[in-house]
């Protein structure tokens, strides 16, 4: 029999997992200079969650949860994103009581979505996200913009967009909507049966369909930019103000919408403009948010986040040929012969490693030709050699891979001599 | 409305997460040192690979596991162990076949059992754990051990028990069935229901019965060590020299066992010795185990691994008021007032940043007597304060907490002068 990883599902083995660690590191350094702190939520929640803090009418509630029932009979749900968790465990542990606020939390973990899978896209995921919550100053729009260019720009990426729109406050966007249909309407039945539906539901969303996207309506279509209040015009110039300030380029596109009722005023997303980064150029997006706090149990609060798959910014740096500086080799490797030199070489190799030097050492029961080839093929800065004769003359034989150099040190102070060449003497 | 988080599950929040971040990073460290790295597998996996992988007849296969249909009508489960996955993918991606063996891989990630909630069992909990497959020389069991041992020694606990059993090869397990059989068998009838059916299927899952526990036969049962063949005496008997040269005190119990029937030679256990450590005081168990690999389609290959629940690392390191070195404050508050002073330090904040300080500010347009207090309450090491006046001057007013200490910094030398005080001007 064989057996394989669920279809859309990866394994990250040694040789990319330094990769995955390295970003995450870089992402989570990035995160402690912005004062924004770890959240860490469950795999799964109740479904109504993102019943609720997702959306009923969105493709990924309505096709592309993992749904199931526990042996207690509850449903529940593989997250298939942050935001809706964060927000719960925000409502449930009262965290909007606490004094320091806005709260600015970053997550980073899989998230889940039945999907037809292709490049760049997995029904497991990470996703690294943020959410700012309790304030509505534009200043925190631009910090949080700020934060997700500079996830991708520290990493060496250099072919970004960044694109931005407002998509106003409630009354702006019911003003909006209203213009929508009137526009849409006298050409309903040319429009696809889904944007049937989302005209009466939800008419931003037709201008997100993929399928309609060629029709002439779409191009003449009302942009809300034309129907923002002053309140929200004040506001997205203040965002866009900010922006200016720290040298953050942007393009305005009306065009750029989030479907749910949840997200107001500022929208945004990062695209890579590498060439043959594929056909779907989006690496993250987000935006501002309000009532989805209220919608979980809490009080009237606003946020605004924004979530990248780490599958994708790995693309991209692939893309753009940017190498990490992650390092697979090997500090020491500890060739031993015969058993008394087999139990000293496991005695030192334990006492290096707690004195903080990575050694590793032969499993095998290999002679000493093929121990000496096996450190070589792992890439190992240095060959400690013990044998019989060194074993009767108290001393173990250090090779400098690197320069070929061998000298013999005594048995009872190679810990310190390794741990000076590996430390360049400091 | 309200939601909570599922039952047995819980959110990390700020103030926690540090710690967690700080034991996986030292486990990291650990595990860099003994050439073991990172693989991360899926948190779902096909229903069948728990099912050969872990033991159908294991309480963690009939009552415990998260098994669902996804939308393709294929059952999963989440993965409630991390071994199966583990070998699942050294199999799938042949990883037996490359030159460098034997394979040393470390994984920590959340897991999932459906069991009663109580303290330190959560139904989802996170595991750190190791696996080295390819090898069968005692000296890589004395590793193993070691690893796990120094994964609890250096995070500061010292309460530690380390018991070690040989559960010997196929043959002398097959001989030490047929002793237990021999010995329960007349008393069949006065043990519970499930041992009845574990005497028929798997005898040695008797001496593990929390309800017979208390029987007279208990006691006289046979050991294993009694009826280990010469090769499984010998190898016992290699792994506990290796652990007497590297100093490691450990206690032998016969009775400790793992009910499968991959598991052979060497197993282990570690205990909290801590006094109100609660009433599970096993802190995490390994051993060695043949005909995994094979189960899961891949060539005969022997393994021996541990796993530990980071919860119960946790609340050991609690028990014996370990305080982990885990920084929370934040190194600047820049307090600003009026809309140009307040430009200037959006664009300098994220000046600060991108030079690598940690900075935060106001979000709620407080008033500068507030921003000072909020400072204070976020344990801030400096604060800088810009107005009107200094904006005039040219100057930022550099105020560090700790001292009370202030001074006058040109606006354009703040970065280099922020960076040496933050780094004791090295």
């Amino acid at each position: 029999m064989s057996m394989n990883a669920p279809r859309g599902t990866q394994d990250i083995l040694p040789g990319t997992s330094e990769k995955w660690q390295y970003v995450e590191e870089q992402l989570a350094d990035l995160c402690r200079r912005y004062h924004y702190k770890e959240i860490r939520t469950p795999i799964f929640e109740h479904t109504e969650l993102f019943q609720r803090g997702v959306g009923d009418s969105t493709d990924i509630v309505q096709k592309e949860m993992y749904t199931f029932e526990d042996r207690g009979g509850r449903s529940i749900t593989l997250r298939p994103e942050g935001t809706a968790s964060v927000v719960r465990s925000y409502v449930q542990n009262k965290v909007y009581g606490l004094p320091n606020q806005p709260t600015k939390y970053f997550y980073m973990g899989p998230m889940f979505r039945y999907e037809r899978p292709q490049q760049g896209r997995m029904r497991q995921f990470v996703q690294f996200g943020i959410e700012a919550l309790g304030s509505d100053d534009p200043a925190i729009d631009a910090e949080v913009l700020s934060l997700a260019l500079n996830s991708y720009r520290e990493l060496g990426l250099k072919s970004l967009k960044l694109v931005v729109n407002s998509l106003g406050d409630q009354e702006s966007r019911e003003a909006h909507r209203a213009a929508l249909v009137r526009h849409f309407d006298p050409h309903r039945e040319e429009l696809c049966a889904d944007c049937q539906v989302r005209l009466d539901q939800n008419p931003l969303r037709v201008l997100d369909c993929k399928k309609d996207r060629e029709h002439p309506a779409m191009e003449t279509a009302p942009s809300i930019l034309e129907y923002l209040n002053d309140y929200s015009k004040d506001y997205f110039e203040q965002v866009k103000q900010y922006l200016d300030v720290m040298d953050i380029e942007y393009v305005v596109d009306p065009n750029l919408v989030r479907g749910l009722d949840y997200y107001n005023h500022t929208a945004f997303e990062i695209m890579s403009e590498a060439e043959g980064f594929g056909a779907i150029t989006t690496l993250s997006g987000g935006g501002r948010y309000t009532g989805l706090v209220q919608e979980v149990g809490g009080p009237e609060t606003s946020g605004i986040g924004f979530a990248m798959s780490i599958e994708r910014l790995l693309m991209a740096l692939e893309a753009e040929n940017v190498e990490l500086p992650t390092d697979e080799g090997l500090d020491v490797f500890f060739v031993s012969l015969g058993d008394e030199a087999n139990r000293t070489a496991v005695k030192l190799t334990d006492e290096l490693r707690r004195a903080g030097i990575q050694v590793d050492k032969d499993y095998l029961g290999k002679k000493m030709k093929a121990q000496f080839k096996a450190a070589d093929r792992l890439g190992s800065k240095f060959v400690l050699v013990l044998g019989d004769q060194e074993l009767e003359n108290g001393v173990i034989n250090v090779k400098n891979m690197a320069s070929g150099e061998q000298q013999e040190v005594a048995l009872d102070g190679i810990i310190e001599h390794m741990q000076k060449e590996l430390t360049g003497g400091k």
